[in-house]
Protein backbone atom coordinates (compact mmCIF):
# COMPACT_ATOMS: atom_id res chain seq x y z
CA UNK A 1 0.00 0.00 0.00
CA UNK A 2 1.68 2.85 -1.08
CA UNK A 3 0.74 6.72 -1.76
CA UNK A 4 0.65 8.10 -4.72
CA UNK A 5 -0.44 12.02 -6.02
CA UNK A 6 -2.16 11.28 -9.28
CA UNK A 7 -2.36 14.61 -11.18
CA UNK A 8 -4.55 14.67 -14.38
CA UNK A 9 -6.88 12.49 -12.50
CA UNK A 10 -10.26 13.06 -14.22
CA UNK A 11 -8.53 12.89 -17.76
CA UNK A 12 -9.59 9.51 -19.74
CA UNK A 13 -6.12 8.11 -18.94
CA UNK A 14 -6.16 9.56 -15.60
CA UNK A 15 -9.16 7.70 -14.52
CA UNK A 16 -8.12 4.42 -15.96
CA UNK A 17 -5.20 4.47 -13.85
CA UNK A 18 -6.93 5.26 -10.66
CA UNK A 19 -9.07 2.22 -12.06
CA UNK A 20 -5.66 0.57 -11.70
CA UNK A 21 -3.99 1.91 -8.47
CA UNK A 22 -6.59 2.16 -6.32
CA UNK A 23 -7.34 -1.47 -5.06
CA UNK A 24 -3.83 -1.27 -3.56
CA UNK A 25 -2.68 2.00 -3.47
CA UNK A 26 -3.68 5.22 -1.66
CA UNK A 27 -4.46 7.47 -4.82
CA UNK A 28 -4.32 11.00 -3.65
CA UNK A 29 -6.11 12.44 -7.05
CA UNK A 30 -5.27 16.06 -8.31
CA UNK A 31 -6.61 18.26 -11.11
CA UNK A 32 -7.28 21.50 -11.90
CA UNK A 33 -10.96 21.99 -11.17
CA UNK A 34 -11.68 18.42 -9.83
CA UNK A 35 -9.90 15.58 -7.13
CA UNK A 36 -9.46 15.52 -4.11
CA UNK A 37 -6.80 18.71 -4.43
CA UNK A 38 -7.40 21.66 -6.72
CA UNK A 39 -4.37 22.88 -8.30
CA UNK A 40 -3.36 25.55 -10.92
CA UNK A 41 -0.12 24.81 -11.47
CA UNK A 42 0.28 28.08 -13.44
CA UNK A 43 0.19 29.92 -10.58
CA UNK A 44 3.56 30.12 -8.43
CA UNK A 45 3.45 28.34 -5.50
CA UNK A 46 0.59 25.89 -6.32
CA UNK A 47 2.96 23.23 -6.37
CA UNK A 48 4.54 24.28 -2.76
CA UNK A 49 1.07 24.61 -1.30
CA UNK A 50 -0.09 21.27 -3.04
CA UNK A 51 2.65 18.94 -1.42
CA UNK A 52 2.27 20.56 2.28
CA UNK A 53 -1.09 19.77 1.92
CA UNK A 54 -0.82 15.87 0.68
CA UNK A 55 2.93 15.19 2.84
CA UNK A 56 4.52 12.73 1.70
CA UNK A 57 4.14 10.30 -1.13
CA UNK A 58 5.91 7.14 -2.30
CA UNK A 59 4.71 7.84 -6.11
CA UNK A 60 4.02 11.11 -8.19
CA UNK A 61 2.13 9.74 -11.75
CA UNK A 62 1.26 12.25 -13.79
CA UNK A 63 -1.18 11.97 -17.01
CA UNK A 64 -1.53 15.85 -17.41
CA UNK A 65 -0.89 18.15 -20.55
CA UNK A 66 -1.95 19.87 -22.96
CA UNK A 67 -0.23 20.27 -26.76
CA UNK A 68 -0.95 22.33 -30.10
CA UNK A 69 -2.43 20.78 -33.15
CA UNK A 70 -1.98 22.74 -35.63
CA UNK A 71 -0.24 22.93 -39.67
CA UNK A 72 3.42 23.86 -39.01
CA UNK A 73 2.77 26.33 -42.06
CA UNK A 74 0.40 28.66 -39.90
CA UNK A 75 2.27 27.62 -36.77
CA UNK A 76 3.41 30.49 -34.64
CA UNK A 77 5.89 30.46 -31.85
CA UNK A 78 3.51 31.62 -29.22
CA UNK A 79 1.26 28.68 -29.85
CA UNK A 80 4.30 25.91 -30.00
CA UNK A 81 5.55 27.87 -26.78
CA UNK A 82 2.20 26.11 -24.94
CA UNK A 83 3.06 22.95 -25.47
CA UNK A 84 6.61 23.63 -24.02
CA UNK A 85 4.70 25.36 -21.21
CA UNK A 86 1.86 23.33 -20.36
CA UNK A 87 2.81 19.56 -20.66
CA UNK A 88 6.42 19.61 -21.08
CA UNK A 89 7.37 22.63 -17.98
CA UNK A 90 4.17 21.40 -16.16
CA UNK A 91 5.48 17.59 -16.44
CA UNK A 92 9.34 18.91 -15.66
CA UNK A 93 7.95 21.14 -13.06
CA UNK A 94 5.92 18.60 -11.36
CA UNK A 95 9.60 16.20 -10.94
CA UNK A 96 11.75 19.56 -10.07
CA UNK A 97 9.58 20.02 -6.93
CA UNK A 98 8.20 16.82 -6.27
CA UNK A 99 11.85 15.11 -5.95
CA UNK A 100 11.99 16.75 -2.35
CA UNK A 101 8.43 15.35 -1.30
CA UNK A 102 8.92 11.75 -2.62
CA UNK A 103 9.78 8.95 0.18
CA UNK A 104 13.22 6.70 -0.37
CA UNK A 105 12.55 4.67 -3.28
CA UNK A 106 9.86 6.61 -4.27
CA UNK A 107 9.28 6.89 -8.19
CA UNK A 108 8.04 9.66 -11.17
CA UNK A 109 5.92 8.67 -13.83
CA UNK A 110 5.30 10.97 -16.73
CA UNK A 111 3.34 11.26 -20.10
CA UNK A 112 4.84 11.52 -23.44
CA UNK A 113 3.37 10.04 -26.43
CA UNK A 114 3.70 8.09 -29.73
CA UNK A 115 4.51 11.65 -31.85
CA UNK A 116 7.78 11.29 -30.12
CA UNK A 117 9.17 8.45 -32.57
CA UNK A 118 6.61 8.96 -34.96
CA UNK A 119 5.46 12.33 -36.41
CA UNK A 120 2.02 13.18 -37.70
CA UNK A 121 0.44 16.12 -39.97
CA UNK A 122 0.32 19.06 -37.44
CA UNK A 123 2.15 17.12 -35.17
CA UNK A 124 5.57 19.30 -34.88
CA UNK A 125 4.70 20.40 -31.37
CA UNK A 126 3.80 17.37 -29.89
CA UNK A 127 6.77 15.56 -31.33
CA UNK A 128 9.46 18.12 -29.98
CA UNK A 129 7.17 18.18 -26.59
CA UNK A 130 6.87 14.34 -26.40
CA UNK A 131 10.81 13.80 -27.87
CA UNK A 132 11.76 16.31 -24.61
CA UNK A 133 9.68 14.25 -22.03
CA UNK A 134 11.81 11.58 -22.95
CA UNK A 135 15.13 12.88 -23.28
CA UNK A 136 14.22 14.54 -19.85
CA UNK A 137 13.36 11.08 -17.81
CA UNK A 138 16.42 9.47 -19.46
CA UNK A 139 18.42 12.41 -18.07
CA UNK A 140 16.96 12.64 -14.59
CA UNK A 141 17.37 8.98 -13.59
CA UNK A 142 20.57 8.98 -13.48
CA UNK A 143 20.58 12.56 -11.46
CA UNK A 144 18.17 11.66 -8.44
CA UNK A 145 18.98 10.13 -5.22
CA UNK A 146 17.96 8.27 -2.48
CA UNK A 147 17.24 5.26 -4.85
CA UNK A 148 14.19 7.07 -6.69
CA UNK A 149 12.89 6.59 -10.61
CA UNK A 150 11.83 7.95 -13.08
CA UNK A 151 9.91 7.20 -15.89
CA UNK A 152 7.52 7.75 -19.15
CA UNK A 153 4.55 6.15 -20.25
CA UNK A 154 4.12 6.53 -24.07
CA UNK A 155 1.25 5.51 -25.42
CA UNK A 156 -0.31 5.79 -28.89
CA UNK A 157 -3.65 6.90 -30.01
CA UNK A 158 -6.52 5.55 -27.28
CA UNK A 159 -9.31 3.88 -28.49
CA UNK A 160 -11.80 6.10 -26.26
CA UNK A 161 -10.26 9.00 -28.44
CA UNK A 162 -11.23 7.97 -31.92
CA UNK A 163 -13.97 9.75 -32.31
CA UNK A 164 -11.90 13.28 -32.21
CA UNK A 165 -8.50 12.43 -32.88
CA UNK A 166 -8.82 9.41 -35.48
CA UNK A 167 -8.94 11.37 -38.44
CA UNK A 168 -4.56 13.07 -37.22
CA UNK A 169 -3.76 8.96 -36.60
CA UNK A 170 -4.49 7.84 -40.43
CA UNK A 171 -3.58 3.59 -39.78
CA UNK A 172 -2.70 4.12 -36.13
CA UNK A 173 -3.85 1.26 -34.10
CA UNK A 174 -5.59 2.62 -31.16
CA UNK A 175 -5.28 1.12 -27.69
CA UNK A 176 -8.12 1.13 -24.73
CA UNK A 177 -6.77 3.29 -21.82
CA UNK A 178 -6.72 0.38 -19.82
CA UNK A 179 -4.38 -1.23 -21.17
CA UNK A 180 -1.92 2.09 -21.25
CA UNK A 181 -2.80 1.97 -17.38
CA UNK A 182 -1.13 -1.43 -16.93
CA UNK A 183 2.09 1.11 -18.03
CA UNK A 184 1.75 3.41 -16.02
CA UNK A 185 1.40 0.51 -12.72
CA UNK A 186 4.55 -1.06 -14.16
CA UNK A 187 6.49 2.02 -13.88
CA UNK A 188 5.11 2.47 -10.04
CA UNK A 189 5.65 -1.21 -8.65
CA UNK A 190 8.38 -2.28 -10.92
CA UNK A 191 12.27 -1.42 -10.57
CA UNK A 192 13.49 0.01 -13.33
CA UNK A 193 14.19 3.76 -14.13
CA UNK A 194 14.74 6.25 -16.74
CA UNK A 195 12.87 3.64 -19.37
CA UNK A 196 9.91 4.70 -21.58
CA UNK A 197 6.95 2.43 -21.86
CA UNK A 198 5.48 2.55 -25.12
CA UNK A 199 2.30 1.22 -25.56
CA UNK A 200 1.93 1.59 -28.87
CA UNK B 1 26.67 29.52 -55.30
CA UNK B 2 23.60 29.81 -52.87
CA UNK B 3 22.50 32.52 -50.11
CA UNK B 4 22.64 31.32 -47.37
CA UNK B 5 21.70 32.91 -43.90
CA UNK B 6 23.83 31.90 -40.94
CA UNK B 7 22.40 32.78 -37.47
CA UNK B 8 25.02 32.22 -34.59
CA UNK B 9 27.93 32.96 -36.67
CA UNK B 10 30.27 34.14 -34.41
CA UNK B 11 30.36 30.98 -32.09
CA UNK B 12 32.77 27.89 -32.33
CA UNK B 13 30.94 26.11 -34.69
CA UNK B 14 29.45 29.29 -36.56
CA UNK B 15 32.78 30.39 -37.41
CA UNK B 16 33.94 26.94 -38.33
CA UNK B 17 31.12 26.63 -40.82
CA UNK B 18 31.27 29.74 -42.43
CA UNK B 19 35.47 28.53 -43.58
CA UNK B 20 33.24 25.73 -45.03
CA UNK B 21 30.62 27.34 -46.97
CA UNK B 22 32.37 30.92 -47.54
CA UNK B 23 34.20 29.29 -50.71
CA UNK B 24 31.21 28.22 -52.79
CA UNK B 25 28.06 30.40 -51.42
CA UNK B 26 27.35 33.55 -50.41
CA UNK B 27 26.58 33.73 -46.65
CA UNK B 28 24.82 36.19 -44.49
CA UNK B 29 26.43 36.26 -40.90
CA UNK B 30 23.81 37.02 -38.45
CA UNK B 31 24.77 37.30 -34.47
CA UNK B 32 23.10 39.47 -31.33
CA UNK B 33 26.27 41.57 -31.12
CA UNK B 34 28.01 41.10 -34.55
CA UNK B 35 27.72 39.84 -38.18
CA UNK B 36 26.74 41.61 -41.15
CA UNK B 37 23.11 41.56 -39.63
CA UNK B 38 22.41 42.17 -35.74
CA UNK B 39 18.95 40.60 -34.53
CA UNK B 40 17.91 39.99 -31.09
CA UNK B 41 14.97 37.12 -31.87
CA UNK B 42 13.99 37.65 -28.55
CA UNK B 43 12.67 40.69 -29.33
CA UNK B 44 9.07 40.77 -30.84
CA UNK B 45 9.11 41.57 -35.12
CA UNK B 46 13.45 41.35 -35.10
CA UNK B 47 13.32 38.18 -37.50
CA UNK B 48 10.10 40.17 -39.65
CA UNK B 49 13.02 42.83 -40.34
CA UNK B 50 15.71 40.30 -40.63
CA UNK B 51 13.55 38.35 -43.41
CA UNK B 52 12.64 42.10 -44.64
CA UNK B 53 16.73 42.77 -45.14
CA UNK B 54 18.21 39.84 -46.42
CA UNK B 55 15.27 38.86 -49.11
CA UNK B 56 15.00 35.07 -49.90
CA UNK B 57 17.65 32.52 -49.31
CA UNK B 58 18.17 29.24 -50.13
CA UNK B 59 19.17 28.23 -47.13
CA UNK B 60 19.47 28.76 -43.54
CA UNK B 61 21.70 27.20 -40.47
CA UNK B 62 21.30 28.18 -36.91
CA UNK B 63 24.47 27.43 -34.66
CA UNK B 64 23.11 29.21 -31.77
CA UNK B 65 21.44 28.86 -28.40
CA UNK B 66 21.88 28.74 -25.21
CA UNK B 67 20.82 26.08 -22.42
CA UNK B 68 21.02 25.78 -18.57
CA UNK B 69 23.72 23.43 -17.00
CA UNK B 70 22.99 22.13 -12.94
CA UNK B 71 22.26 19.75 -10.60
CA UNK B 72 18.70 18.32 -11.08
CA UNK B 73 18.74 18.26 -7.61
CA UNK B 74 18.77 22.42 -7.57
CA UNK B 75 17.20 23.33 -10.58
CA UNK B 76 14.06 25.77 -11.06
CA UNK B 77 11.56 25.72 -13.45
CA UNK B 78 12.29 29.11 -14.60
CA UNK B 79 16.17 28.01 -15.53
CA UNK B 80 14.38 25.17 -17.26
CA UNK B 81 12.55 27.19 -19.31
CA UNK B 82 16.11 29.59 -19.99
CA UNK B 83 16.91 26.55 -22.50
CA UNK B 84 13.39 26.01 -23.77
CA UNK B 85 12.91 29.62 -24.57
CA UNK B 86 16.41 30.46 -26.19
CA UNK B 87 17.93 27.06 -28.06
CA UNK B 88 14.54 25.14 -28.45
CA UNK B 89 11.86 28.42 -29.04
CA UNK B 90 14.22 30.67 -30.65
CA UNK B 91 15.40 28.10 -33.59
CA UNK B 92 11.90 26.68 -33.79
CA UNK B 93 11.00 30.56 -34.35
CA UNK B 94 13.46 30.79 -37.13
CA UNK B 95 11.86 27.71 -38.84
CA UNK B 96 8.38 29.14 -38.75
CA UNK B 97 9.34 32.25 -39.80
CA UNK B 98 11.93 31.40 -42.28
CA UNK B 99 9.88 29.02 -44.17
CA UNK B 100 7.89 31.88 -45.88
CA UNK B 101 11.55 33.14 -46.88
CA UNK B 102 13.09 30.51 -48.37
CA UNK B 103 13.16 29.97 -52.02
CA UNK B 104 11.88 26.37 -53.25
CA UNK B 105 14.04 23.63 -52.29
CA UNK B 106 15.69 25.09 -49.87
CA UNK B 107 17.28 23.54 -46.53
CA UNK B 108 16.92 24.50 -42.82
CA UNK B 109 19.68 23.10 -41.04
CA UNK B 110 19.43 22.91 -36.99
CA UNK B 111 21.91 22.54 -33.96
CA UNK B 112 20.84 20.30 -31.53
CA UNK B 113 23.93 17.95 -29.46
CA UNK B 114 25.09 14.63 -28.15
CA UNK B 115 23.09 15.25 -24.60
CA UNK B 116 20.15 14.37 -26.63
CA UNK B 117 20.77 10.61 -26.45
CA UNK B 118 23.91 10.55 -23.89
CA UNK B 119 22.74 12.11 -20.78
CA UNK B 120 25.30 13.14 -18.16
CA UNK B 121 25.25 15.10 -14.73
CA UNK B 122 23.75 18.83 -14.86
CA UNK B 123 22.75 18.02 -18.32
CA UNK B 124 18.64 17.49 -17.67
CA UNK B 125 17.55 20.28 -19.47
CA UNK B 126 20.08 19.93 -22.74
CA UNK B 127 18.98 16.51 -22.62
CA UNK B 128 15.56 17.38 -22.93
CA UNK B 129 15.78 20.87 -25.27
CA UNK B 130 18.57 18.64 -27.84
CA UNK B 131 15.80 15.26 -28.12
CA UNK B 132 13.29 18.46 -28.68
CA UNK B 133 14.94 19.98 -31.37
CA UNK B 134 15.82 16.27 -32.85
CA UNK B 135 11.74 15.30 -32.85
CA UNK B 136 11.29 19.13 -34.31
CA UNK B 137 13.03 18.62 -37.20
CA UNK B 138 11.49 14.52 -37.67
CA UNK B 139 7.86 16.55 -37.58
CA UNK B 140 8.55 19.50 -39.31
CA UNK B 141 10.63 17.65 -42.46
CA UNK B 142 7.03 15.65 -43.10
CA UNK B 143 5.18 19.09 -43.57
CA UNK B 144 7.38 22.04 -45.23
CA UNK B 145 5.98 22.40 -48.67
CA UNK B 146 7.93 23.21 -52.10
CA UNK B 147 10.86 20.69 -51.56
CA UNK B 148 12.06 22.63 -48.56
CA UNK B 149 14.46 20.40 -46.50
CA UNK B 150 15.17 20.49 -42.55
CA UNK B 151 17.59 18.39 -40.68
CA UNK B 152 19.63 19.00 -37.82
CA UNK B 153 23.77 18.24 -36.88
CA UNK B 154 24.05 16.69 -33.65
CA UNK B 155 27.51 17.50 -32.18
CA UNK B 156 29.32 16.00 -29.22
CA UNK B 157 31.75 18.13 -27.25
CA UNK B 158 33.79 20.29 -29.71
CA UNK B 159 38.27 19.98 -29.15
CA UNK B 160 38.11 23.47 -28.59
CA UNK B 161 36.01 23.95 -25.80
CA UNK B 162 37.18 20.80 -23.48
CA UNK B 163 39.26 23.48 -21.37
CA UNK B 164 35.68 25.04 -20.35
CA UNK B 165 33.24 22.25 -21.08
CA UNK B 166 35.51 18.89 -20.19
CA UNK B 167 34.96 18.14 -16.96
CA UNK B 168 30.94 17.70 -18.21
CA UNK B 169 31.81 15.40 -20.46
CA UNK B 170 33.89 12.59 -18.76
CA UNK B 171 35.64 9.96 -21.08
CA UNK B 172 33.77 12.00 -24.37
CA UNK B 173 35.74 12.08 -27.70
CA UNK B 174 35.99 15.35 -28.94
CA UNK B 175 35.57 16.24 -32.23
CA UNK B 176 37.34 19.97 -33.73
CA UNK B 177 34.66 22.37 -35.22
CA UNK B 178 36.04 22.27 -38.91
CA UNK B 179 34.56 18.33 -38.55
CA UNK B 180 31.47 19.25 -37.16
CA UNK B 181 31.21 22.26 -40.12
CA UNK B 182 30.99 19.64 -42.61
CA UNK B 183 27.84 17.70 -41.58
CA UNK B 184 26.39 21.43 -42.17
CA UNK B 185 27.76 21.01 -45.58
CA UNK B 186 26.35 17.78 -45.99
CA UNK B 187 22.75 19.09 -44.74
CA UNK B 188 22.94 22.46 -47.05
CA UNK B 189 24.25 20.81 -50.08
CA UNK B 190 22.69 16.87 -49.90
CA UNK B 191 19.22 16.08 -50.76
CA UNK B 192 17.95 14.30 -47.10
CA UNK B 193 15.42 15.92 -45.13
CA UNK B 194 14.45 14.79 -41.43
CA UNK B 195 17.88 13.39 -40.68
CA UNK B 196 20.29 13.78 -37.35
CA UNK B 197 23.99 14.04 -38.48
CA UNK B 198 25.57 13.32 -35.54
CA UNK B 199 29.39 14.00 -35.33
CA UNK B 200 30.49 11.79 -32.39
Amino acid sequence: MSRILLVGASGTIGRAVHAQLSPRHEVLTVGRSSGMHQADFSRPGALDALFAAVGPVDAIVSTAGNLHFGPLADMTAEQFNQGLQDKLLGQVRLVLEGQRHLRDGGSITLTSGILSTEPIRNGANATAVNAAIEGFVAAAAIELPRGLRINAVSPTVLTESLESYGPFFPGFESVPAARVALAYQRSVEGAQTGRVYRVQ
